[in-house]
């Protein structure tokens, strides 16, 4: 995730603490971005992302092979650029490896990597190599941009969609953590989620007004969207799609997920999420609509609904 | 340091490290590149560089401030756009760091990225702020190049030229790891490099045909560089210009000096080390030439020398 200046985010002393830094920086630091930076380069924008991924922060290695972490890097920084409807250009990974990590790790690893930029049309640009005491990488995804969709395009009256099924990766990591067998279909979510990339240009191309990655959980991200449009959002609880065995308060709180958060307009055809569904095979689904004021409201049937607890990485 | 594909680097195990890496990526990876990757967009061509330093690896907290630690790390991004003579347009960095490090020093790190990214005319772009053991900082650097100086320019009766003083960094590091107190003039060498971006554009101007930044060490980049351009590089040792107490030997082998080495044809005016000197109050000195060949020789009054070692980081 890449944060701007003067930081529109949601609620939480993570986000505060974005702020914080963001704020410090005064005039040594310039946001222009949303989840990307967006940098203007002749006639040309591009979005720029960047997505470190840390051995006990983000993931075991007893939990994910090489190639899945590889992937798992790629794909949360690729996701960025789905999360501003950029076409990807190309990734570069900053690789730090334990001293006596395998050779053929680290080429597993880039090979991950380069095969999740691959899916979507782009290539390993370049990298670092270093030692470290535990796996890190940084993943930098460069992308094309005409068009923008920001968090800041939202208002009163928009609708919200969400694509695919949420709760898949949380409830993976509980599995892992238990040391029980995820199901596969929850598992695959976790070590191999798809960045959104032509989902995003679909939207686009649907008139989406803002759009964002599930990066921080459903909860945390709509918020990120009503702080950045100065609206609220208003999601139905019953109407978050979920992955099977999931449950909606771990799923609105999961983070990691990699869908996309949709505001698309109040009259947007009825026929949209059965098209979408033909064009991907993955669903895209109504889940709420903004209203004023700020901040996100859960609603089961109209009643407000209080979420518990906050996303959080594990702790090792 | 980025490398592009089918990497022509010097000799070494840690090349044949990153060698191996891009062979086994095949079609998946991409090199257009040298020290950056250089993308192509529109009209347009962007340098990007990431370089990752880890605590324990590059640094110590007792030897560096926060700020030190941000101002180092985006100093080793910016000075790969050096290395190709593009100018900077901003910085991301990941920033990995333990619970419980404090807010401030957060900051001040942040800071201290703003800080060598203002010198050079660029700005902190944005970023991803995670939990780590130890302190990891890894700097995406974005440039601008119309006509990238590459490795790969040198030919044969061309001279080799390095910009400021030699040895600083690695003689810092000696004391350190010691427990002394380093001299200060070589302490800033280590704590406060400066990327050579202006330097770059001015070398450009006088008609440098090829182009390094000393992220390898002397020996080890006149390595890539003869590697690149399929010529022997011979480096006379008496001419490396040293600061203060420095050994010559450690200095061609000692890494992270973000000095530039460049070649300039053979008949380069006598002017050029004055004019250099008045314009950046920095030397640019002749230290050899290129001849046919494979590889480096450094001599000493035609009498080849043989280095001892090779360059290391430390290990904690």
């Amino acid at each position: 995730m890449t944060r701007p200046n003067l930081v529109p985010l949601g609620l939480g002393p993570e986000f505060d603490r974005i702020r914080e830094i963001w704020r410090k920086l005064g005039d040594k630091g310039k946001g222009g971005g949303d989840d990307c930076a967006i940098v203007e380069l002749g006639a040309e924008k591009l979005a720029v992302s960047t997505d470190m991924a840390v051995e006990g922060t983000h993931f075991r290695t007893s939990w994910l092979s090489p190639s899945e972490i590889g992937w798992r890097a790629g794909a949360a920084a690729l996701s960025d650029l789905a999360a501003v409807a950029a076409l990807p250009l190309g990734v570069l990974a900053s690789l730090g490896v334990p001293e006596g990590y395998p050779e053929d790790s680290v080429v597993e690893l880039m090979d991950g990597l380069g095969s999740v930029a691959q899916s979507v049309g782009a290539t390993v640009l370049g990298g670092d190599l270093v030692r470290s005491d535990r796996i890190v990488v940084d993943v930098v995804a460069l992308g094309q941009v005409n068009h923008p969709i920001l968090r800041s395009g939202a208002s009163v009256g928009d609708t919200l969609w969400v694509t695919g099924r949420l709760g898949g990766p949380v409830l993976a990591l509980n599995e892992l953590e238990a040391g029980n067998e995820p199901a596969p279909a929850a598992l695959l979510r976790f070590t191999r989620p798809e960045p959104r990339i032509s989902e995003a240009q679909w939207l686009g191309g649907r008139g989406a007004k803002a759009l964002i990655d599930l990066s921080d959980g459903l909860a945390a991200d709509a918020g990120h969207v009503a702080a950045a449009s100065g609206v609220a959002c208003v999601i139905e609880a019953a109407r978050v799609p979920l992955i099977e065995d999931a449950d909606v308060n771990a799923a609105m709180l999961g983070g990691e997920e990699y869908e996309l958060l949709a505001v698309l307009p109040a009259d947007v055809p009825s026929s949209t999420s059965g098209d979408f569904a033909r064009e991907f095979g993955l669903p895209l689904t109504g889940i709420g609509h903004v209203e004023e004021g700020a901040g996100v409201r859960v609603t089961n049937a109209g009643v407000l609904l209080k979420l518990n607890g906050g996303y959080r990485h594990f702790e090792s």
